[in-house]
């Protein structure tokens, strides 16, 4: 994703990345952002009630809207380890803190990778001074290798602009729902941004931006125990303050959620075994949750899934998940097409396109539409297909 | 699933199958289930808002209460065919009516098959009288032949015993969620009865029945266009008349679920692609909604499913599937154990029963229990492991 010549670097930010032999295999495991200033934060964290002993951490610490660092490790999710596993992360953020020589109480925790284990928390205590020593401007894409899992590539965005008067930027990297072994789907994506942003528009701004993309993704509908998306705002820029209800508010969620939507698309991508980025959009809804609904059963059939892996045009595993969603559906009023060919029609397929079908589902990036013909609301969700890797990964781990 | 002692007869019911020609390589592709005297009837049919023709037909005729027979026909499904489609399940009750001598409207009709794909209706119309002619008491099993479409093997379970005075009998096939080109998950069951039950005790001891049984499995979370399940009674066993909150309502209904569980259990087994039946138990929650809600969300995930292919004794997957479901958990309160062996519990995995856990994954049913420590009720779900060829059978049909 990256290349030689944009430049990742967001004023007032420092990132870095090393290994720390969390990971067995010597990869970078152990990864810090750094604001040079107070930084307002909002965060976003899993539902799952197995929560990994750093979110429930963040979620605490969160709560004062302010943050100087987050440090992250990758190779153990800190998950299922009972209190032992809280005071490691606590343990984590205090010896980050003592490093940075700022209050503990301002730094963030997130972890990612083998859950049920102790964290291993003497190569974070014996690394954390290197790791400090190594920031720089220029460190975000060693950040972003650094929490890599299962991830092929590393996940990172740009995007500046015109907002309140100045420029601003915002960057943001992320890890995969790669299926994470033993077995998480575990989503890390931290954004940096040196927007001046109030406290009520930075939380607004992240969901807005979180449904349209993390929360619009599907690889397998599984939620991991350390889901964290957090939204780093350091105010360097010096534009005028973005608040809701705005003009500028509405620009910087929209590069917000640029950012966001390109890295939840790379974990799609990604995603263990996956060939193919199906974005399925149910447009005609009655409501957003009836979109959303239909759009989701369809990204999550393992049958919509295989069939577009062995680029069958399959419009009869479309319709069928999307009639079996919930919503009420007039099945005359339906209508499917891929990447524009229809497909299905008044409650029957359409034949005579099946070679432009078969060239379609030739390609890496698939668009389906599906018309419900009973209001305006829409949803877009972006899935994977299921291939035989995703099988062959996910069966043969061995605890 | 038959050997050559067991009887499958009901008094008074006939039964065939035969090629018809529906099916391109010659099996058999048309059955016939007939009553002698008119049968009570009671259905269950898919939710899916697209629902194939015959089942279209069948939710108006089985308000009567009563049929004669069900004629059956496999290799094609009869859905997304539009008025057409209609006309032709009304054909295929009508000439067979005709061939029996009997009222259209006294029959049934169900399909499961290729979707999208007009009915060969001349076949049913050119092979109806042979059908008819080769009904027999002892055609039950040949019946089951003729519905079967990916299915590797029928599925016919036979129960008598005592209720009311007299010997009743229940019999069932079914045919398989064996993901039916072009990818329906159809479930295809019927169960005949010599017992005579009144109208209200014939819906509710199928509902609850299907409650236990057809609606308790999970094999890729697909319901299909055709999913139909039939019970007929025939009242010819002669028994006190089977009414609601009765004894014999209790016994019968256990009969019937007795019947209905070992067919869901074999249509798992016979999932595409399976090699295993996981038997996923949520005891302890709150409300069954609840224990429902969480072993679904066990049975459905992928995760979990390929661990068991693998087998992998991944506890984490598992409490990161509950946790997810929705219900609000105690994550301290459960406890999970693989056929009595613990693997989780107080929040964290319990490590020392590595090798145990390694012989209980090798086996071909596995008995998973999440014991959620919040009340006294409990669901239990069947499921089959997600494997390589589950994969390889649904990715490389082509249209």
């Amino acid at each position: 994703m990256s290349n030689g010549e944009q430049k990742f670097e967001v004023t007032g930010f420092q990132a870095g990345g090393m290994a720390a032999g969390i990971k067995e295999d010597g990869r970078k495991d152990l990864a810090l952002l750094y604001s040079e200033v107070p930084a307002k934060a909002a965060g976003i964290f899993t539902t799952n009630v197995f929560k990994a002993a750093p979110v429930l951490l963040d979620m605490e610490r969160i709560k004062s809207g302010t943050t100087r660092a987050v440090i992250v490790n990758s190779g153990n999710a800190n998950a299922a380890t009972g209190d032992e596993g809280y005071q490691d992360a606590v343990k984590m953020a205090r010896f980050c803190a003592g490093a940075l020589q700022i209050d503990e109480a301002q730094v963030l925790v997130a972890s990612t990778g083998v859950i049920g284990r102790k964290l291993p928390i003497d190569k974070v205590a014996g690394n954390v001074s290197k790791l400090v020593k190594g920031l720089s401007p220029g460190g975000i894409p060693e950040a972003a290798q650094a929490i890599m899992t299962t991830d092929r590539y590393p996940k990172i965005q740009y995007r500046e602009g015109p907002v309140g008067g100045s420029d601003i930027c915002v960057c943001g990297i992320a890890k995969g729902a790669g299926m994470i072994e033993p077995g998480m789907a575990t989503l890390l994506a931290f954004v940096l941004t040196d927007a001046d942003v109030d406290d009520q528009a930075m939380k607004r701004a992240l969901r807005e931006a979180a449904d349209q993309s993390f929360n619009a993704i599907s690889v397998d509908g599984c939620m991991s125990t350390n889901d964290t998306v957090l939204l780093l705002a350091n105010g360097l820029a010096g534009n005028r303050r973005i608040r809701t209800s705005t003009r500028d508010f509405a620009v910087f969620t929209g590069m917000l959620a640029d950012v966001m939507t390109e890295l939840a698309k790379s974990i799609v991508r990604d995603g263990e075994g996956a060939t193919k980025l199906i974005e399925i959009v149910v447009e005609g809804a009655k409501s957003a949750g009836d979109a959303k609904t239909v759009a989701y059963q369809i990204a999550r059939s393992n049958l919509v899934k295989t069939a577009f892996y062995g680029g069958d045009p399959n419009w009869g595993r479309i319709i069928s998940a999307a009639g079996a969603a919930g919503v009420a559906l007039d099945p005359s009023a339906v209508d499917l097409t891929f990447d524009g060919v229809p497909l299905f029609r008044q409650g029957q397929g359409i034949a005579g396109h099946l070679q432009e079908l078969v060239e379609i589902m030739k390609k890496d990036h698939i668009r389906v539409v599906v018309k419900l013909g009973q209001g305006t609301k829409s949803f877009r969700v972006f899935s994977s297909d299921l291939t035989l890797d995703y099988v062959k990964i996910n069966a043969h781990y061995t605890t």
